[in-house]
């Protein structure tokens, strides 16, 4: 048909998601080697328990659970939800703070609703998820990187940043950043909490990968070293339990901003589907996460070694990042290397990771790429990290 | 703790949503016959068989519902909601048209993201959806209601409008409108297609109702009469299977609208989750849905006249709209009565109701109510309506 000529609105201008999606397609090619994508093990998916959790659940609940719900959410997943950050994360909160999401994307979108107009500006890791990076576009904001090192944000950057920028939003991933699997060191936790307070900006703390560490000690979150409600913590069971049943959580004790993203939600979506947020609940408060991560957590440890020790043998000059947890090993290859030509290369031999450039709010880095172990095995991953070593002698 | 002071964007300047919310906590109140609302009776909602399909479709394809999906939705679901689409709405739609939407709000949340920038115009009934309202509220629009009759929008005023206001988007509710019950006459909706290319906006055909027809005959979508794209078809299971899994989807023949529909959504939930669309592809591939609409529309139908009979002996000059379908009885009480006072002595005795007021993007029409008969038995509705009369008499 003659198709019509729409225009479309403003915020759609520059963002297209094409490149992202176009290697997200390679990743369908028979037999190839995914180091792209940020999926759990599908090892990790319990299918049975989760049919069976769903199936009591509705016969429980089933009336309640299918009528509407309050965008506010299902209660018990409020409940489970806040026991499981008071006990394994350490964080202060009731089940009056936990806004239920479709997923911690959503909590994002609602946080950039309730608080940028166009023009304002977000400072973001440098580099940080793309994701989020796509939805702040659509909001037409001004992303500022500030610029890290292993320890995570500079602060002397991120002060300079706040002062030049009078930012609404600070936007981290603390541990096992996505795409660098850098963890924020604490004491730098405690001093962003303070600078929020001090130059009045919200901090969305976006901490999916927590429940994955594989060496060393947990950090406390920044939200626990906030004392007036600057900082929304965001939480997912996208890793630890499921990301197609897309349940997540906003925390705030700032009521009038936990007010707000409930009336954006209001008109998102009307609530998240109670049925999800059941499952979960049904699944944190029958004991289910703990013998879950002592399953998975040697496993993905496993994973992340066979992808260590095959880098170990990569040429002169490319360098990485060795994470203490997540999903992702970020590598940089020599200066004059360009990962988008790679990846092509990469992907005529069977394997697919996704450029750094694409996490840069400015783009360039060219010469970095993001490598993700939780999604193949470990023979594959073997196999994977020796084409990928070859493709890149090649140049 | 002393809270944080923050600003918060423009969009929800004058957004409080506090109004409906007082009036939905009401219905918390024990004992309390509800005809606010617009929930599905608990009757309607198939628990068991809910609970069975989701055991089945997790056993039989788990890992890949519990892991990470595709923004365009789940291909079963998509299938589904299409031949259902062909067969029960003769709407001309394959798998590849339909995104899903968590709930149709989604749908229309992700329209306006696609399609306004703030202070377009948006054409609307006059009344119209309180919830739409809100969302377009949420994006700065200008929102213009146009008048309607007992067949639907007026034309003569909707041409008018559009000349003077050239608008992005026309949003109706074409069968059973909510708040009124008015359905769409065939002629005007072949019209309204027509105009929408002749004078290049987008409609929003939101049709949740359509499948809870009690008298008359079916008439054909606004879709069907569009021949090149104008026209976006929302369709929501919520009304005939469950509200709570928030399972709907926008359906359109423009790929470029798809398109800008499927980024904003990546960005807004990933994607709607796999597990409720997988379970309302199964009610439907599996024949559910005759037999089901054979149980509750004699109910609802039920229902229904002994609102009528209930109005039947109202006041006079208390005037009704009878509807073919839907949900809702509209109400016009003589000029000098107003609703919201009304409504504060119903809840003292029981009863509670929507003012009319609220459904209007600009207010006033204080005489109006709307009536909810869905989600109450009809012993309760005599009753609930022997209130409400004795409350009006009394003014």
């Amino acid at each position: 048909m003659n198709q019509a000529q729409l225009t479309f609105a403003r915020r759609f201008d520059g963002v297209s998601g094409s490149a992202i999606r176009d290697i997200f397609k390679l990743l369908a090619m028979p037999g190839m080697i995914s180091f792209a994508g940020g999926n759990p093990s599908d090892a990790a998916l319990e299918d049975t328990l989760v049919a069976e959790l769903s199936r009591d659940v509705l016969l429980r609940d089933g009336k309640k659970l299918l009528q509407y719900g309050a965008t506010e959410g299902w209660a018990p997943y409020r409940a489970a939800a806040a026991a499981f950050l008071r006990q394994e994360i350490g964080i202060d909160a009731e089940e009056g703070h936990v806004l239920p999401t479709t997923g911690s994307t959503q909590a994002i979108d609602l946080l950039l609703k309730a608080l940028v107009n166009e023009g304002d500006t977000i400072l973001v890791e440098g580099p940080t998820f793309l994701g989020s990076l796509q939805a702040m576009k659509l909001y037409g904001v001004n992303m500022v990187p500030v610029d890290m090192d292993e320890g995570g944000l500079c602060l002397d950057a991120l002060e300079a940043a706040v002062k030049k920028h009078n930012p609404r939003l600070l936007y981290t991933v603390p541990n096992f950043q996505n795409p660098t699997g850098i963890t924020l060191l604490p004491e730098r936790r405690k001093a962003i909490a303070q600078m929020a307070a001090q130059y009045n900006f919200v901090v969305a703390e976006d901490d999916p990968y927590r429940g994955l560490r594989y060496h060393g000690t947990p950090h406390p979150t920044i939200f626990s070293f906030d004392q007036n409600g600057y900082v929304v913590y965001l939480t997912s069971f996208s890793k630890l339990i499921s990301p197609g049943l897309r349940v997540g959580a906003a925390i705030t004790k700032n009521e009038a901003l936990l007010r707000k993203l409930t009336v954006g939600k209001q008109s998102t979506d009307c609530h998240t589907p109670s049925l999800t947020q059941a499952i979960v609940a049904e699944y944190l408060s029958r004991g289910f996460m703990a013998p879950h991560l002592t399953q998975i957590i040697p496993r993905y440890r496993q994973q992340l070694q066979h992808m260590l020790d095959g880098l170990a043998s990569f040429p002169e000059g490319v360098s990485i990042i060795r994470p203490e947890g997540g999903l992702f090993v970020w590598v940089t290859l020599p200066e004059n290397m360009d990962a988008v030509a790679l990846l092509q290369k990469a992907v005529d031999k069977g394997v697919a990771f996704v450029p750094g450039t694409y996490f840069y709010a400015g783009g360039g880095h060219l010469n970095t790429l993001r490598l993700n172990f939780s999604n193949s095995e470990p023979n594959r991953i073997d196999r994977g990290m020796d084409i990928l070593q070859s493709v890149i002698k090649e140049g």
